[in-house]
């Protein structure tokens, strides 16, 4: 059982793996078996994953119903086979020493996004995309039921430099018994900004920055994408929905055809703009367990990994963007793209 | 000039260069000119960097005084030629709209700890890290002075990808007119314990570890060298001074022998366990025009880079730790090295 260990001095839970250590000589092996070879997220391969929590299968032949973990979904739920938490058991919050701790309880799932391994979420049809974005609620919808879960994270590490172990597109989501720390502190922050202002501080900045123009890169109808004012890194942008709304989950049916399209057209202008650089998704939401509020905007953080991160960052919080967001956004704003096409 | 910029829900301030703006082509270039090549730092080539700030030069003989830039020198401090900040000017504290800002007003220096372009700073005779110590105390001591910097950071990156952009040993110096938020979070958690405890947050950690030694990696009469309890990354190190004292500068000057001396220990223990893994070392210490305190504990923080640091980390300051801090320890503790020996 993996264990959840805080720091006495800011707060901060790690996750401590001990069941399987990491020894000194193991990193080194760590980026093995990227690229080529056996793929388990292709069809045919169902058996070498975990048993499917959930999947999409067509039918539209109206034939025999299609069989768990064989050949035939669009996107494909699976628990992570090296999970950083265990689902089973109770927290047992204890003290160790003058420290704190609990089991590492939680859920840590795949989503696999297609079965085409050489797809990826910029390439994807925006229906397939938004077929993704509504496996993220289903999971979202049943995992807060289980009330030892506090936050839902819901991550993808795109390219080997930004962590992706496997190259087939696959996102990944972990339930967590405690709200990790930065998420904490940016909806403490949102929630000082309106005890001072009386408005979500998210909507302010939407608003803003629409009217000022020069740090937007995309806009529909439900969503504004855009570079944000004190970006950490170079390309950072963030999805932001249009209209208030505290979770993810919560978004109306109508938005996830709007959001597919969104991120559809920020990874394919980064695609073109950057190179194709790895990236990190970081879907930003409210405490599952929480009731809806005025103060937290729910938004998808998007961070190309163009540049090494240095101990200056890690040790104090402090970034040096090298790439000012106006001209970031001017970048992507001005890569010309095909507009998604609707095809299934 | 650059531009500090506060985002204004969290409150962290991050530098935009705005100067020599980094295009989305300028990236894939960030890493050539690593090895081999011109060093700017050897000696003969001091007209290559800014004129020099300080230097310590021995002149055994008694010949003539040494002139500035060029060799002879032990340890040198130059500005950085690309500065991350500007020295000259006023903060200009402004809002732009509902954002805040001011002129990226700061120090960026280079200390090069060694004319030896192979050696490292784990490799170096104690005596020699001991100046380089003694360097980065006259630097802090000089740069205080000036009443616009509130923070001093030291750190060093080690290896291309700890990012390290120079081969040749070298540290960093910032000096800040704010304070970085991680560090202002991790005064405010020891301020609170405080409060709570009326006791030092560190020096409770220093006496129940030591106490306890599963954790700590190496001791001597004035520093304790540890992993700590909820490390963020795998080896993750402190060291940390056993009297309580708040700032680095502050520390009494028959100190840095033994600092010199755990510094060489624990990097010359880490290259052997870690096969000369790339590394980030940064001093956490007080704010430079705070009056000496009880709370805070000033210390150096060792992590070395084994792992890519995902986007789960990035969105959430979450950390998944594969290897337990009692394991880094034992691997770390056991690793039997040359005892450091007296050569100047």
């Amino acid at each position: 059982m993996p264990e959840l260990r805080k720091d006495p001095i800011v707060g901060r839970w790690v996750i401590i793996s001990t069941d399987r250590a990491k020894r000194p000589t193991d990193f080194s092996l760590e980026n093995n078996g990227m690229k080529g070879g056996f793929c388990p997220f292709c069809y045919g391969n169902e058996h070498k994953t975990p048993p499917e929590i959930q999947a999409y299968r067509p039918n539209p032949n109206g034939g025999p119903p299609p069989q768990r973990d064989t050949p035939g979904w669009t996107v494909r739920v699976v628990p992570n086979k090296f999970p950083a938490l265990g689902i089973e058991g109770n927290l047992s919050r204890q003290a160790d020493g003058m420290f704190d701790k609990m089991n590492g309880i939680g859920a840590h799932e795949v989503i696999i996004e297609t079965p085409d391994h050489n797809a990826s979420l910029a390439t994807l049809p925006p229906k397939r995309i938004e077929d993704v974005l509504w496996t993220f609620r289903d999971r979202i919808l049943d995992l807060k039921k289980d009330r030892r879960f506090k936050y839902i994270l819901i991550f993808k590490n795109h390219g080997e430099s930004a962590g992706a172990s496997l190259e087939h597109a696959h996102c990944q989501l972990i339930a967590l018994p405690i709200i990790p720390i930065y998420v904490a502190e940016e909806i403490e922050g949102a929630k000082q900004y309106f005890i001072y202002k009386e408005r979500c501080v998210f909507c302010d900045i939407i608003r803003q920055e629409i009217e000022g123009g020069t740090r937007v890169v995309a806009e529909n109808d439900d969503f504004v994408t855009l570079a944000p004012y004190a970006p950490r890194f170079p390309f950072e942008t963030w999805i932001l929905p249009k209209q208030h709304e505290s979770s993810f989950e919560n978004s109306s049916s109508h938005m996830f055809e709007n959001l597919a399209k969104a991120i559809k057209t920020l990874l394919t202008k980064a695609d073109r703009v950057l190179d194709n650089a790895p990236y990190n998704l970081v879907i930003h939401s409210s405490p599952v367990q929480d009731p809806t509020n005025d103060h937290y905007h729910w938004h998808i953080e998007f961070m190309p990994k163009l540049t090494k991160t240095a101990g200056f960052e890690w040790g104090t919080g402090f970034y040096i963007n090298p790439t000012p967001p106006e001209e970031a956004a001017k970048f992507l704003r001005e890569a010309t793209i095909e507009e998604p096409v609707e095809v299934g």
